[in-house]
C-alpha cells in the first residue's frame, strides 16, 4: 500500500475575502501528501524547494510519516511561489504573482524504494515532468492518476496527449474537460477523453460536486453545502490526495471503490476549503473525518421503495 | 390523492442548436399536468387560454385524464405565447417574443371539487395570482409548493414575500436563491429563505442536479449527464409535477419521502429535454420511467464498506 506524489511543494500567498495570509505552505504534493497521510498510507514524495524552505514545514510533512528523500532541496535557489486573490464570490480567482524558481528546471529523481509503488499520484506539473517520473518507475504502477490543468492544455498539448497514453484516471475540471474533448456535455466530453488513454476520468465541479467515468458507468458524487469557504486553494489537490491515498490503502481498483476513493477525496476537500491554505488537513482529526464521511453518505441516500 | 395545478398554459416556440419549432404546445401547467399524470395522479389545472387553443391539444390533456374544467376559455382572446432561442451551450436563453394575451387579466377560479385538493402545486405566474388561488382554498392543501423566478423578485417582491408566508416548498434555480436571500452560498441561501416561510427549499441547479432543504437537513439529488440536451423549455415544470404529483400520489411528507419525490421529479425532468416541448413527456412509457428511476438509483449509490 505504497503511494509516491510527485507534485510541487511550495509557497503560497491567499487573499479572499474572509482575510490575507503570509506565505504559507502550499503547493500540490502537500495538500496530497497530508491528505493521503489521513488514511495511514505509506507515502512518499518527490519534488523540489529551495534553500528558503523553513525546517518548521519540512518536519511538519515529515511528523506525517511521509518520506521526503525524493525532495531536492537547492540551497541557492527560492521555493516556487504562487500568490492569489479570489473573488466575492469564490468561484474566480487571479493570480498576482507566479514565481517559478528552482521549479523551472526541475528534473525530477525517484528514489529507488519508490520506483516500483503501487499508486503513482501525478500532481499538476508540466507534462514532461510527469512523463519523466513514469519512465523512471521499474514496475508499472497499479494505478497512476494524473492531475493537470488548463495551463498545460494551452501551451504543452503534445506533452499532455502523450502522457495521457500512460495514465489510468485523469482528474480536470469541467471546463478542462471541455477543453481537452473540444464537446460541451460532460458525458460527450468523457466518452472523447477515455479514448484518449485514461480509463478513468473524473471531473470536478467544485459546489457542485464530481462526476467519476468509466466506461459505461457514471457515478455522481455529491459537495457537502458548507457555511462558509474560506480558502478553494487545494481542494483539487486534497481532493487528488484522499482519492489516491484511499486506492493505495485498499489496492482494490473496482469501480464500487473507486467510487469510495472519490467520497473519501471529497470529503477531505471539504475541510480544506473551509480554513486557510493547509491548516484542516494539520488539525483534522480521524472523528472528524469519520464524521463528515457519514454526512457524506447521508446527502445522497435515498430510497426508492 | 388529488392535485391541483395552477399555471399558463401556452404555446412555445424554440429555437436551439437542433432545431427550430412551430408554435408547439408549452407552458407551466402543461408541464406539470403531463408529468404528474404519469403517475396516476387525480389532477386538475386552473388556467386560461383564448380562442385560439387548438382542439387538439386540449384533448390531448384531457386523455392524460387532467381535468380541464378550472382552465377558462376566453374565445375572443389569444393564449400566451413565448418564444425563445437557447445558446450552444444551453445555458441561457434569449427571449424573442412575449405575448401575455389572455394571462394579463387572469382571474382564477377554482372549480369547486378541486377546493379541497390534497396537494396544491402553484406554477410560475405573478404571486398575487397564486395567493388568489390560495384564497379559494376550502381546506389548507397538506402540501402547497410554490416555483417562481427572478421576474417576480424583480418586479413584485412584496406579492412573492407575502404569498411565501403561506407555503410549504419553494422551488427556484440558485441565481434565484442568491437574489431572494441576499446570500451567496447555497446553505445560508437556504437557511434565510427557510425563515421566509416555507418549511421546505428546493434549489433547481441543471445540469448539477438540486438540493432539497429542510430545517437541519439536506439532500443532494443528482442530474443524469445525458448525450443531448435539444431543449431545456419546461424542464423545471416538469420536475414541479413529478415532484408535486408524487407526494400527492403518496400522501407522505417525511423527509425521506420528499426526497424519492425529488427523485421523481429529476428523472421526469431529464426526459423533457431530450426533445423539444413536451413531446418526451407525450411518449414516455412506464417501463422508460421505471428504468431511468434505477439509473438514477446507481448514479448517487455507494457504500462506505
Amino acid at each position: 500500500m505504497s503511494l509516491l506524489i510527485v507534485g510541487t511543494v511550495a509557497f503560497d500567498q491567499i487573499e479572499s475575502p474572509f482575510g490575507k495570509t503570509d506565505k504559507i505552505l502550499g503547493g500540490a504534493a502537500t495538500f496530497i501528501g497530508l491528505a493521503a497521510s489521513k488514511l495511514g498510507v505509506d507515502s512518499g514524495i518527490v519534488s523540489v524547494i529551495g534553500g528558503d524552505f523553513p525546517e518548521r514545514d519540512f518536519n511538519l510533512l515529515q511528523s506525517k510519516g511521509i518520506d521526503l528523500t525524493g525532495i531536492e532541496k537547492i540551497e541557492s535557489g527560492k521555493t516556487f511561489y504562487w500568490s492569489g486573490r479570489y473573488h466575492s464570490n469564490m468561484n474566480s480567482r487571479d493570480t498576482l504573482v507566479t514565481e517559478l524558481n528552482v521549479l523551472e528546471n526541475f528534473q525530477p529523481v525517484v528514489p529507488e524504494k519508490w520506483k516500483n509503488a503501487e499508486v503513482l499520484m501525478l500532481g499538476n506539473l508540466a507534462p514532461a515532468v510527469q512523463m519523466m517520473v513514469l519512465n523512471q518507475m521499474t514496475r508499472r504502477p497499479k494505478m497512476v492518476v494524473l492531475d493537470t490543468m488548463n495551463f498545460w492544455m494551452d501551451h504543452t498539448l503534445t506533452d499532455l496527449l502523450q502522457v495521457l497514453k500512460h495514465v489510468d484516471v485523469l482528474t480536470i475540471n469541467d471546463e478542462e474537460a471541455r477543453q481537452l474533448s473540444g464537446e460541451y456535455g460532460m458525458k460527450a466530453s468523457a466518452e472523447r477523453i477515455l479514448q484518449m488513454g485514461p480509463k478513468i476520468l473524473i471531473i470536478k465541479r467544485g459546489e457542485y460536486g464530481s462526476l467519476l467515468f468509466k466506461e459505461g458507468e457514471v457515478f455522481f458524487a455529491p459537495a457537502l453545502p458548507l457555511d462558509e469557504v474560506v480558502d478553494p486553494t487545494g481542494a483539487g489537490d486534497t481532493f487528488a490526495g484522499g482519492f489516491s491515498g484511499y486506492l493505495a490503502k485498499t489496492m482494490d481498483y473496482s469501480f464500487e471503490n473507486l467510487k469510495r476513493a472519490v467520497i473519501y477525496g471529497s470529503t477531505m476537500a471539504s475541510f480544506t476549503v473551509q480554513k486557510f491554505g493547509t491548516e484542516s488537513l494539520q488539525e483534522l482529526t480521524d472523528a472528524e473525518l469519520w464524521e463528515r464521511l457519514e454526512i457524506f453518505r447521508e446527502l445522497t441516500r435515498f430510497d426508492l421503495d
